[in-house]
């Protein structure tokens, strides 16, 4: 029997918009303090020092913008600005799920014919919340929440469900992610790119070479692969 | 084949009182604004308030701080102070693990003839990381991490290893996490309490009333058990 994967974020529903929205509003409360250009690349060293130590997710994300904050206003931010930060970064727990085109359908077919999984990587208790949010749960038999995807998550994912290679199949926007990891295992990806691309998920041409895996534009697209 | 679980924090290793000292650090810093007992009390509400949004976990417990900070000073505490604060709950995140008394000799005994699973709650990068900060993970092999324990985690898991609920056995210090739950799906539970508990994990003695488990005093009288 095949097993299906589905990444979540921006494959099944929107997310990066919200992050790149109360990104906006942290550029506004600081704009008195310093150009959004400065704050764009701080916030990301930030995020990307952070990652390390706190791991993907809103928390994770919230933390980041208040250290940020602080730097970039030598400490003059105040407790009142700090709490508007954790107030608007709290919208990323609770925003609504906004289902991306075509899922809803996809995925009642596909689940008729095949044992579908959720697989995403971020903050556990924000991930459940997302899935439940969605009203998708119960089109997926299993659900993984890792904390990093990497030839070794898949290769453990496979193993506990004893899956050979050859019979999963993983879907979803990122490349870095979602894709190439998945092909280096020896197994088979699917790529439908979403509009906006988180920078730490980006990957250069030269990753490409060589990789063999299908892109399709919208997820309608899949049942006539299947 | 029995699967037994065990909890981690303060029944693998020593936690609960990181969270302690980095709350008296908090304590400390606040201490000109407000005493002891009233801060305690209102970081509790705040935990509590934010267990639904954030979960639990490092990150969870430093905007707490954070927060509780910034009510308790009006908005007056400073971004340096709040750096502060998020410097002392980094701590959290990368204290060294003191393993418990007993804990690898019994692991070492019990996963020669057991399957062996570590099943804790609370943020999954956190919980990664002190499990492998631990050097413990060799003696199991499965890792479940939760975002509660309640009877609805502990079905889900025994489906998902196929194990009937008389073969599986959960050992932990916390009686609302790693007992009463358990053993009202009809598993069994070995019950090893640890010197400090977290106020949200106490239960009332009535919650106890007529709930059949074992109680040791430490680890190695596992051994004697199995």
């Amino acid at each position: 029997m095949k097993l299906i994967a589905f990444d979540a974020d921006d494959t099944l529903w929107v997310n990066e918009p919200n992050y790149v929205d109360v990104k906006q509003n942290l550029c506004e409360l600081l704009s008195h303090h310093v150009d959004q250009e400065t704050l764009t690349q701080r916030f990301y060293d930030a995020q990307i020092k952070n990652l390390q130590v706190f791991g993907y997710g809103a928390k994770s994300f919230i933390l980041s913008m208040i250290e940020t904050a602080i730097e970039l206003t030598s400490g003059a931010i105040t407790g009142m600005e700090i709490q508007q930060i954790i107030d608007t970064g709290r919208r990323l727990i609770d925003f609504p799920i906004d289902v991306l085109d075509g899922i809803p359908e996809v995925l009642e077919i596909l689940s008729k014919k095949f044992d579908l999984m959720v697989l995403t990587k971020g903050d556990l208790f924000d991930q459940e919340s997302k899935i439940a949010r969605s009203g998708l749960g119960h089109y997926f038999k299993h659900m993984e929440i890792v904390s990093e995807k990497n030839e070794q998550s898949y290769q453990r994912i496979l193993q506990r469900y004893n899956v050979a290679p050859a019979d999963f199949i993983m879907i979803g926007n990122s490349l870095k992610s979602d894709i190439l990891p998945v092909v280096q295992i020896g197994a088979r990806a699917i790529h439908i790119p979403y509009a906006i691309t988180w920078e730490h998920e980006r990957v250069s041409d030269e990753q490409l070479v060589g990789k063999s895996f299908i892109t399709v534009e919208s997820a309608r697209e899949l049942l006539g692969l299947f």
